[in-house]
C-alpha cells in the first residue's frame, strides 16, 4: 500500500484565470510528476526518493514556480528553495537563494544525504550540491519570457507579487502558480515530503520563505504526518502551519484531516494567511485544504488510478 | 508586573570549565543585559524592546558567541544570524548571515518594522539593514583571537564545533559559549523574543541554524509563550522546539513549566538533540530546561531582583 500526492501551488485559480487549453497543459504536467513518483513506489522503492522524483518533474516545467518556471527577484534574478525531510529519522535537507542550480530538490537531498547541516544558503549552498554531483545548469537556463514581464509589471514599486496571488492584483491571463511540492507514504509505512520554489515575483534578493524551512513549508514525521505547503509564505512562517498540523495530532488527538483542515482554516486564517498544502499520514489517510480559489494538486495510490484538480 | 529571562548559551559550563574570575565576568554582562533590559520594562517600555536591548549587550560582549563574540566559519569568516518576534502579533524579523552589521538583533529588528518579508540572509540582509540606519562594522570589528585560535584547532576536519560543545572535544579552558537570547512580558502582558548567534566554529558557509527560524529558535505568541532556544541547532529545526512548546500549551493544555521541560527532555532529547531554552507566558510563569552541563541564564521581574546562574 502507497499512496502520493503532489501540489503544483495554490492561488487565484479559477475557470476565469484558465481556460481548457492552459487546463490540459497543467493536468498533463501534474499526471506525469505522480507517474514519476509512483513509478518509484510500485518497485517498491521509498517515500524519499518517490517525493523528489515527483518534484524534479514540476521543476522542470516552466508552467510552475520553481526550477525552471522561477519567479524574478526585485533584481531581475532568480533565487530558488527546496526542502526535503525524510519521516522515519525527521532529518531533512534544504536550500535557498540558488541561481544555478538545475533541480533544486536535488540539492536539498545532497544537504540530506552529506551534510551535518540542514540549511544551507546562497552560492556556497549551489557550491556544496556541486561538489556532490548535482547538476549545475547556467543562470540562463531560468530565463523565461512570461516571468520577466511578471517582474517588469511590477519592479520600482513596494509590490511583491505572491505567485499564489490574491485576488486583487493578478492579472486573469496569469496561469503560472505556485510552489511545488509532493507527499509520500511507501510500501513500509514510511513517510517523506518536499517542497519547491522559485518564491515571489518582486521580492527582496536574500529574502527566504516557508519552503525550505522544516516545520514552516515542509515537514515529514512518520508518527503523525507529512506535508508540503503553497501560499504566503510568510504567514507559514510566523504560524509554523507544516508542524502546527503534526502538533494538532499529537497534542490534540486530531485525525489527519481534521488538523490539515484547521491548519488552514484556524492556524493560517487566524493570521489572516492565504495559500494551501497536501498532507498524509502513515496510514494513507490524506487531505488537501486551501483557502485560494484553486490549489493544482494530484493523488494516486495503489488502490486508486492518478487523479489530479486545480479548481474548487 | 513585568519579567526578563536571558541566556547567553548553554553547554558544557561547569566548575570544571570555569574558574571563579570568568564565573565573575560571564555573571557582570548577564547582570548588565538583565538591567539593559528591565531597565525598558520599568519605564513602561514595550517587551519588544526590552529583549532587543538586553541582547544587545550580550552582542557588544566578546564572552559569548553573538555579535562581537562571534566564532568562524571553515571559511575563517563570521555569518551571524538573529530573530526578534512580537507576541502580540506574531510578527518577526530575522537575518541570517551578516558579517558587517555591529548588532544583528538591530537588523531583526528592522526586518519586522520595515520588510514585508521576515527572514532576509547575507549581503543582501545587511544592505537592507544598513537602508535603515542599523549601524555597520567592518568585518575586523569580529576578530578575536580566542575565536580565531577555536577555527585553527578544528579547520580542514569534518568537525563543526558547537558553541555549546558536547563533553568529548571540548578543551576545558574553552569559556565563551553559546546562543544569546532574551523573552519579556511588558507591564501590558505582551511577550517578546529575540535569539542572536554567531552559530558552530568550522560551519561551512552558508549554513542557517534554528535561531534565526520562527518556531525552531525563537517564537513569541501572547497566547502561550516566548521562546529563545540556544544548542545544536538541527535538532532545534527538526523537531520545532519553540513552537512545541507553544502546541503543548495550545492542543496538550500543558502549563509552560511542563510544555518547557518536556520541550527539552522529550521532544529535543528524542532525537538525542542537546541545547537549553528559556520560556515565558503571559501571566510570568517561566522556565529555564537544558540537557547540556550547564547555561548561561539569568532573570529578572518586577517583583524580585536580578539573579544569574550558569552550572546546574
Amino acid at each position: 500500500m502507497f499512496t502520493l500526492l503532489i501540489h503544483g501551488g495554490s492561488g487565484n485559480i479559477s475557470r476565469k484565470t484558465m481556460d481548457e487549453a492552459a487546463e490540459a497543459k497543467h493536468a498533463a504536467v501534474l499526471r506525469e510528476a505522480l507517474e514519476a513518483g509512483v513509478d518509484i513506489l510500485k518497485a517498491g522503492g521509498i517515500a524519499l526518493d518517490a517525493v523528489q522524483a515527483a518534484v524534479k518533474v514540476l521543476e522542470d516545467s516552466p508552467l510552475f514556480n520553481a526550477g525552471k518556471g522561477s519567479v524574478y527577484t526585485a533584481a531581475g534574478t532568480h533565487e530558488m528553495d527546496a526542502c526535503i525531510m525524510d519521516g522515519r529519522t525527521r532529518d531533512a535537507g534544504a536550500v535557498a537563494g540558488v541561481a544555478t542550480v538545475r533541480n533544486p530538490v536535488e540539492a536539498a537531498r545532497a544537504v540530506l544525504e552529506h551534510s551535518p547541516h540542514i540549511l544551507l544558503t546562497g552560492a556556497a549552498a549551489a557550491q556544496f550540491a556541486a561538489d556532490q554531483g548535482v547538476a549545475m545548469v547556467a543562470p540562463e537556463h531560468f530565463f523565461d519570457p512570461f516571468r520577466w514581464q511578471q517582474l517588469q509589471d511590477i519592479i520600482g514599486s513596494d509590490r511583491i507579487e505572491l505567485d499564489t496571488p490574491g485576488d486583487e492584483h493578478v492579472p486573469e491571463t496569469n496561469q503560472k502558480m505556485g510552489t511545488v511540492g509532493a507527499v509520500a507514504r511507501d510500501s513500509n509505512g514510511n513517510l517523506a515530503a518536499a517542497t519547491s520554489t522559485g518564491g515571489l515575483t518582486n521580492k527582496k534578493p536574500g529574502r527566504i520563505g516557508d519552503t525550505p524551512i522544516t516545520g514552516a513549508g515542509t515537514y515529514a514525521e512518520n508518527a503523525t504526518c507529512a506535508v508540503s505547503c503553497t501560499g504566503q509564505g510568510e504567514y507559514f512562517m510566523r504560524a509554523n502551519v507544516a508542524a502546527d498540523i503534526a502538533a494538532r495530532m499529537r497534542y490534540g488527538n486530531e485525525p489527519l484531516q481534521e488538523a490539515a483542515k484547521h491548519a488552514i482554516h484556524t492556524t493560517l486564517g487566524g493570521l489572516k494567511g492565504k495559500g494551501g498544502l497536501i498532507a498524509l499520514d502513515a496510514q494513507g489517510n490524506f487531505a488537501m485544504p486551501f483557502n485560494t480559489t484553486g490549489m493544482f494538486r494530484g493523488v494516486v495510490s495503489s488502490e486508486t488510478e492518478a487523479e489530479v484538480w486545480m479548481f474548487k
